[in-house]
């Protein structure tokens, strides 16, 4: 079994996480937060899977929504830690597990999320066909990941066009595989995968896509937000919800 | 009603559009040929839609096949003329018509396929709910287009990350609409489109995603063609399978 880098452990990638908006302010510190909202189903009465719970925000906010029960699953103690502390309902519940070979209870769920956490694991197959036996027909899997388009290219960091517009530099995007970058902490990996590629994980593991969304900020959120206004110039994150078929 | 600019009917660009490989060669002049033929039903039998034909090859690969009907369908005069003067087979009709605006017989198809021609329409929405009326539950849609990749960025053309490795630069790619680029003529309008769209739009419109490539030569076709290798950095077409349901 490969085991992730677990790099949240890390102090300094843990303090530097530590104080990102969507760490001090939770989901409504996460810029995608509303787009995903609206991918999820009603929670009201069901099993809620999070994998990749990070400090338990979507576990508490599920749970104030009505799931029956949730279990938040990160490889990060010094993460989890922070999520018990800050929990204080008995329908959620957290377990250390490292994703790529973590075996939910077969039938146990109704629907499994993960944010921001897919792009670390090397065996994302082997995950979705587990996740695949926890859920029933028709139920959910709703999860993002970084773009493609962010995890491509060999040296991240934006140049400019021949009219001095910002450019992102894409390279490498076929050739899949780990991606060594300096965010947040010296020497993160994380695993490039095309959206074709994800699509076909998701096809071969029994899932129908639902909706696909290619994230970048709003017009309205970079109206507020004017320091975001290069953002548009590519998606950051790749939002999918599916359902099993 | 939209009419789609014939650019291939101006003298310049039709002769420079007649000297590429594609053009001399036919399929086997276009790299993702292989490729997207593998895409492909059986063709025996059907009754099959070729929407932007060009010089015909589609059309006669699909009688030689077996398909029991072929109607090729161009705005391009001069492209039509040579596509009929090349064909003796007699399932196979060539009608020139705007894709913006062709209805097709309801329920006349089992197959509609299209090379390299969705990018150059306004109102793809409009085209795919009457190509869905064409074919019955289980009917196939087969097509490529240029990868988003390709049309999103205001200023096509190589950079150079840091390292001084080629880099494709993107920008513009989350603003969808028509992008000017001088390939072959001046002036050519495409229309960008995310790849999150083309799959909202195959959907919208009733039908089921069986397979999408991001294409760019494999590592086999740059061997054989070393001036190939810079575009294994980036995708250059988007092809697409999808089963009406």
């Amino acid at each position: 079994m490969t085991t992730t880098q677990n790099i949240y452990d890390r102090p300094e990638f843990f303090s530097a996480y530590s104080a990102l908006p969507r760490s001090v302010h939770g989901l409504d510190g996460a810029p995608e937060w509303p787009t995903l909202q609206a991918m999820l189903p009603a929670l009201a009465g069901l099993r809620v899977l999070d994998l990749g719970c990070g400090f338990g925000w979507f576990c508490r906010w599920a749970a104030e929504q009505g799931a029956s029960r949730v279990l938040g699953i990160d490889v990060s103690a010094r993460m989890l830690e922070r999520a018990r502390a800050e929990t204080r309902v008995s329908t959620i519940t957290y377990e250390r597990a490292d994703l790529e070979g973590f075996v939910p209870e077969p039938a146990g769920f109704d629907l499994a999320y993960s944010s921001l956490a897919f792009h670390y694991l090397v065996d994302l197959d082997g995950l979705l066909a587990r996740i695949a036996k926890a859920l029933p027909v028709g139920g959910r899997l709703v999860c993002s990941v970084e773009h493609p388009l962010m995890t491509a290219p060999a040296l991240q960091g934006w140049l400019q066009d021949e009219a001095g517009r910002a450019a992102w530099p894409v390279n490498g995007y076929l050739d899949e595989g780990p991606r060594r970058t300096d965010w947040l902490a010296k020497g993160v990996v994380k695993q490039h995968r095309t959206i074709a590629t994800y699509l076909d994980l998701l096809r071969r593991n029994g899932f129908g896509l639902m909706q696909l969304v290619e994230w970048g900020p709003s017009e309205e959120q970079v109206l507020a937000h004017p320091e975001w206004s290069t953002e548009r110039e590519r998606p950051t994150f790749l939002l999918t919800a599916a359902e099993r078929i």
